[in-house]
């Protein structure tokens, strides 16, 4: 496996491998199962596989976790040779972000809601550096995991309006057992505040079930999961959207149509992100 | 020479071609001496060069002059076949933009002086436009001429900073003569206009020469051109600026470095821009 470091370095490994699919799939690191998901998928394309570990800052917002956020260098390179990358790419920011910068890509409305709303300014870092690791990996394929299903929208918009010869394709969410999905920020969380996480994803799964139900309107699911579930934990946002646009559904019933229940959670002092997509005929 | 009316179809001419360089000569069409000169500066790179020809709807604003923007495309074909392209793209507005769009690329800060000033959007256009026909038509070069040399420094900057793999190329300002820069838009002008016209050249000229002669500070030397040269135009905007960031120079005198007079004007209805670039040490 090679350790690239530079955009040289990835230009010359594109050279040499110029003839094969060459299957992107982005990380910030810190990696757990989920992400061995993504590699699967990856290398299920049996062409090449390239893995980038890049915390990016233009998606941290001044008081994220941009310098806590977890970092293991070492141990992410072995996961992704054992995974069966064939090359790890390993900017600093120096490389990223070398000069000043003027540029940055936006997509639209589909911020509007969710982490966008929260997050100002987040998703154009998100897509800012998205375009350039396409630009410098020039990838055929990239592999996103689908538990910010946001980010996954966002991307696809990008590609398919810019038009980036990348076919995007989406990882499901991994979870662990008792249903909290794997996240590298599972590694704040307390004992106790790990078991309490699991309320999130017992939430969500109440309001996909009770969604296709019929009786309940978005707004009655939504207060009787927090009341049911979510008593100990700080709610960012939580809501049904419709999965195309990512707007919050119409406050009566019928629900209806391809949905997604989703949220963000602080646990302790830990923001934890999770959805759960369905579709109602 | 081929012409190319979809996406698939520069992607197959791509696959045909994908050893050679290929060298992208973006157009509006309404093919001139100027273009000519762009399409000169591809040939010469000794690859295959592919023209494209799109009057994009998202750089002109509202009032402006997208539905009467000079079109000729026949003209224009035998114009790229007999200046060498080995292919022309001419996609139509449901090719470029076939459904809601979500995503702009935005180059800061340098759009805050020059045509940016007045053209709100304008440039967020043309880099949408531009990171399109990178990302469909994926060049080793571009050739962008540097009469729009706003233009040419943000999509420079668009390519440094998102890392697109191609080399951005200026061609130097092609003249009538007279002095008149070519332009598409010359096609507007009645012969007195074009007479009146040639002002414009007189007053840059005038400009960057007294600039060299270090005697009178930007203010001075902008109302005196305006009163010599420019009583029968009408002007969008007119300075020095410093050529590596687009800033409107300091208004006191030494003027140093390298700079560019500026402007665009109104001669009668027609608007035209035109510029000098010159270094002072």
């Amino acid at each position: 496996m090679e350790i690239l470091r530079t955009i040289k370095e990835v230009r010359e490994f594109k050279r040499a491998n110029r003839d094969a699919p060459l299957v992107l799939v982005p990380t910030m690191g810190a990696l757990h199962e989920g992400h061995t998901s993504l590699m699967k998928i990856g290398k299920a394309l049996k062409g090449k596989m390239i893995v980038s570990i890049y915390v990016n800052p233009l998606q941290f917002g001044p008081d994220e976790d941009l310098d806590n956020y977890p970092r293991q260098q070492k141990e992410d390179i072995e996961i992704c040779r054992s995974d069966g990358a064939a090359a790890v790419f390993l900017p600093d920011d120096e490389v990223m972000y070398p000069g000043e910068r003027f540029t940055a890509v936006r997509v639209g409305s589909l911020q509007d809601h969710l982490c966008g709303a929260g997050r100002p300014g987040h998703f154009d870092g998100v897509t800012t550096v998205v375009a350039k690791l396409f630009n410098i990996i020039e990838p055929t394929h990239a592999v996103f995991g689908l538990k910010d299903f946001q980010q996954y929208m966002i991307i696809k918009k990008m590609v398919e309006d810019l038009d980036f010869p990348i076919e995007i394709i989406g990882g499901e969410i991994i979870r662990e057992a008792g249903g909290l999905a794997m996240s590298s920020r599972n590694k704040y969380l307390s004992p106790e505040e790990r078991k309490r996480a699991l309320n999130i994803n017992l939430a969500l799964t109440y309001i996909a079930e009770g969604s296709a139900d019929g009786k309940l309107s978005a707004d009655a699911l939504i207060s009787d999961a927090i009341a049911k579930y979510l008593s100990g934990i700080r709610i960012d946002y939580l809501d049904i959207y419709d999965s195309k646009n990512l707007k919050p559904v119409p406050r009566d019933l019928p629900l209806k149509g391809d949905l997604v229940a989703a949220g963000a959670f602080f646990v302790g002092s830990t923001r934890l992100i999770d959805n759960m997509r369905y579709t109602i005929r």
